[in-house]
């Protein structure tokens, strides 16, 4: 039987995931729960998770938790740590909720251009991004409701800028005249359609304001199928992303995240002459791994 | 007394209003009405009209309507009228659902790279802004849900681009995680928090997937007064679309609107060195009062 060794829990905003790892940071068991913050009655954090994660933590004793667990409307808020972030630097700034068992990971906030922008949860992914790959310096992409550009340099996160891609994309496709001529397409992506709104993102340099009426136009001229509607906005949206971060063509980048999405990134990447290595969720494991081996010794 | 010569009427999705007319095109009268093309009953458009402006009709005899009243969804489909567009183009397509009586003006469209773009109503106050300032070559901006940038040159409309500023700064402002940090200010602009919203757009160029964020990390680090958070954001948004559009600094543009978002307009505009010249929504009257000059003799 293998030695259970840490509860490891990406506790979001609208959902709530967490793996029990050995003592070598493999993964032994995962669960999920549609426990997100935003579901959590304030000063019940931690009965919730007690609920969870009380077996586990049994059988190993410490738990480290990354994410909006950590924000003013979670469990406990633990200060941003300022760029630029190594993983030595979120160890130190580990947030203890139950001293010496439970510890919440800070998020990463920095300076860009005199505003300041903040991450929760992606810097986790990040440090095990790095892990897996073995870089010490990389642009790494998070897509998601809030997409991440962010810029590691010598292992640190140097800095990084948000997108509302994913939020912006839902709001189009739910509350938006667009909304009238999307059909739902199940989350199947028309590769055709949304190859031609990566495109027009790219080559029609006027922004998304602009750009996202043509999911109207093509519509309503019958240029465009209405199943293949949410593709092409899709398309458009992320188009419209790569088009303002500008990562140089020929060069690479390493997209964390959900399967789903790393592929139309990839997808529209790829258009743009950018090579993108695709690592999925376990990337937060191996980062809340990697911060618990650098603990301060205690 | 004054003799009614034209019910004028601008029917759009969410609203109504309409002006009597005298011989020389001057307002005779007007009024509104909560009656936008979304609240009438399809089959129902003429006993709407009549319930509304019988009155008028029994002095003028004559009307002419503009706006969304002749989409797909409004009293009877007005094919689009290609660019360029002329008084005369539109004058000749004017489309009778009352023969003789009661006519809608077309829309245009035009084609840029490809992509078909649409308008309808705003060329009708394209053709009054023309005839109000004497222009006939000019840019005009007609700010709203679907802001409209248009090209005319030799008086007719030439080219047009749709920016979705008003709409998106809705959904942003309403249904994001913005919504969570912004108070409502009631429509009062706070200009300085505008004009920091306006140059943020210009001066980062990364476009508004992450513009849109700053409105969210400024009021996390209480950089950004929540009171003011709505009057940022709208610079954000409208900056941004004068950063897309990007009129020449030292051209002078033509603002067609109402008078709060022609104020925002002429505003964002100055920042970037450009002149606008305010127009009102007599700009309507004025078209359609050109429009009815204009029709072929019967």
């Amino acid at each position: 039987m293998t030695a259970a060794a840490l509860v490891a829990v990406d506790w979001g905003t609208s959902s709530l995931r967490g793996a029990l790892l050995d003592a070598r940071g493999q993964v032994i068991a995962e669960r999920a729960a549609p426990r997100g913050i935003l579901t959590v009655v304030p000063g019940t954090f931690p009965a919730v998770f007690a609920e969870l994660f009380g077996d586990w933590m049994g059988q190993a004793g410490h738990a480290l938790i990354c994410g909006m667990a950590g924000s003013r409307q979670g469990w406990a808020e633990a200060p941003y740590c300022p760029a630029p972030a190594a993983l030595a630097d979120l160890a130190a700034r580990l947030h203890w909720v139950l001293p010496g068992r439970v510890g919440i990971v800070p998020g990463v906030t920095c300076d860009m251009h005199g505003v300041p922008d903040v991450m929760r949860g992606e810097e986790t992914q990040v440090i095990g991004s790095l892990r897996i790959t073995g870089l010490q310096d990389a642009t790494l992409v998070l897509p998601g409701t809030h997409s991440k550009w962010v810029q590691v340099r010598g292992g640190a996160i140097a800095g990084f800028r948000t997108f509302m891609t994913g939020e912006i994309f839902a709001l189009l496709a739910q509350h938006s005249i667009l909304a009238r001529t999307l059909q739902d397409d199940g989350g199947v992506l028309d590769e055709e359609a949304f190859r031609v709104g990566v495109r027009h993102a790219r080559d029609h340099a006027a922004g998304l304001l602009h750009g996202a009426f043509s999911a109207r136009t093509l519509s309503l001229f019958d240029r465009l199928p209405a199943a293949a509607g949410r593709s092409y906005l899709s398309g458009l949206v992320i188009g419209e992303e790569l088009r303002a971060a500008a990562p140089p063509a020929g060069s690479d980048v390493v997209l964390t995240g959900g399967e789903a999405l790393t592929q139309r990134y990839a997808i529209a990447l790829e258009a743009a002459g950018v090579r993108g290595t695709r690592i999925g969720s376990e990337a937060a494991w191996a980062g809340l791994w990697a911060i618990a081996q650098a603990l301060p010794a205690r």
